[in-house]
């Protein structure tokens, strides 16, 4: 995707740079703590807790990407923003997402511990849509026509909606089957993934409605990097809670 | 290899350009997977998932090379690709080929837990038919002369066609000795590892069958890399997958 950023302000500039830096920290952070703590959890839990330090893993990867690739593409001197003619590159983040989205749904489906045939099942259904939701998404995201966007938004959405009804409805029975002291914490985590993921939607949504100009791709990028955050670390986090204390009601 | 790459038009050099960020972070990301999730297995598999680990983490050196080479190799400013002279280098594919691919069709054998002689005679064959593939593989790659390409290709044929033969059917009395619950899993493996492996020697003979400029080029790059992220990452899981049920199986 080439990013139309816009004649950016100082102002707007620095807020851009450092959430990117800002977002890699806590993304490298994460992925120490997440690995570090895995003997924290019982044997079958850990492949869980892997995967959760693997997503923030590439998601630093591609924020330390994203950051160096902006550097390259704006420079701040003497007070002024100026472009340099390389192109900021964020197509990183459909291809952090390819990766990333489905190994969300796959860390969730596997801190449940299913029986292996609904765990490849529902891994597989979910991971898919998942991947086919990005792949949809992007030839709409490169493209500056509304009519084109509104077409891919669309059809992104199908998989999407279908991810959504599965976490909130289709899991429910798996939900129900799990120890009482987590029940109410992997809702939590199936809610908090929905909120953050219905972010996307919107923000793609907003050169479509009107906004444009460097206003609206600072929010974008910022806006895209917090959401980010929320559905990787602190939804990983969340993933690590529910496996401490699955560990700890099975170890009684 | 001195790769003719052609003019390439933005959009190329942007698939090009994310393809090799994506194969990085993939290689990646399956590397630390595999390390850290090797206590997963018993312990005489332990060296077949840590190979695999190595396989990829190898892989993800070379793409970071070959990332590095095509950005020092071409610039995208002001919305035109433009070659800087210097070479893009990707002999290193050959020199990781050199090494990943004996590894891939050890890690196939050492899964398998055989006696030691057969575990070292299976191993060095292969092994050795592995590398010699790869070897007679290159002098045709680096000439553009169709007869020469031709000449190598052929003679690269011969251990290709033996290993090919060997994962067909030398191992059949290997296979039907494991454990029920993996056989199929384990044919599955050497099905996967023919097919992405036929891919190379048909992307070989492109320039020698009339394909010529950015457009083979670049799909070759792409083809060489999902080629590459199925032989290793995707192999590997499956490697990992087997190990993990034969631990499961044995534990019993």
């Amino acid at each position: 995707m080439i990013a139309m950023i816009g004649n950016l302000s100082a102002g707007q500039y620095n807020l851009i740079y450092n959430t990117f830096s800002f977002t890699f920290a806590i993304m490298a952070a994460a992925t120490a703590f997440f690995w570090l703590c895995r003997n924290q959890v019982l044997k079958h839990y850990k492949i869980a807790v892997t995967i959760t330090g693997l997503v923030t893993f590439i998601a630093a990867y591609h924020y330390m990407q994203i950051f160096i690739s902006f550097r390259e593409a704006f420079t701040l001197k003497d007070g002024a923003v100026m472009a340099t003619g390389y192109e900021f590159n964020d197509a990183y983040r459909y291809v952090d997402w390819l990766l990333t989205v489905p190994l969300l749904l796959i860390e969730l489906i596997l801190v449940m511990h299913l029986s292996i045939e609904e765990t490849i099942r529902k891994s597989t259904h979910l991971a898919l849509a998942a991947a086919l939701m990005i792949v949809l998404g992007y030839p709409g995201e490169i493209s500056t026509d509304a009519g084109t966007r509104w077409l891919w938004w669309s059809l992104a959405m199908i998989p999407f909606i279908y991810i959504v009804y599965h976490l909130f409805f289709g899991l429910r029975s798996s939900i129900n089957q799990q120890p009482e002291q987590v029940r109410n914490l992997i809702s939590k985590a199936c809610v908090l993934l929905v909120i953050a993921w219905c972010f996307y939607p919107i923000v793609f949504t907003l050169p479509m409605i009107g906004l444009e100009g460097s206003n609206a791709s600072t929010g974008v990028q910022v806006g895209y990097s917090i959401a980010d955050i929320v559905a990787k670390a602190v939804f990983g986090l969340l993933i690590f809670t529910i496996a401490r204390r699955k560990s700890a009601v099975e170890q009684k």
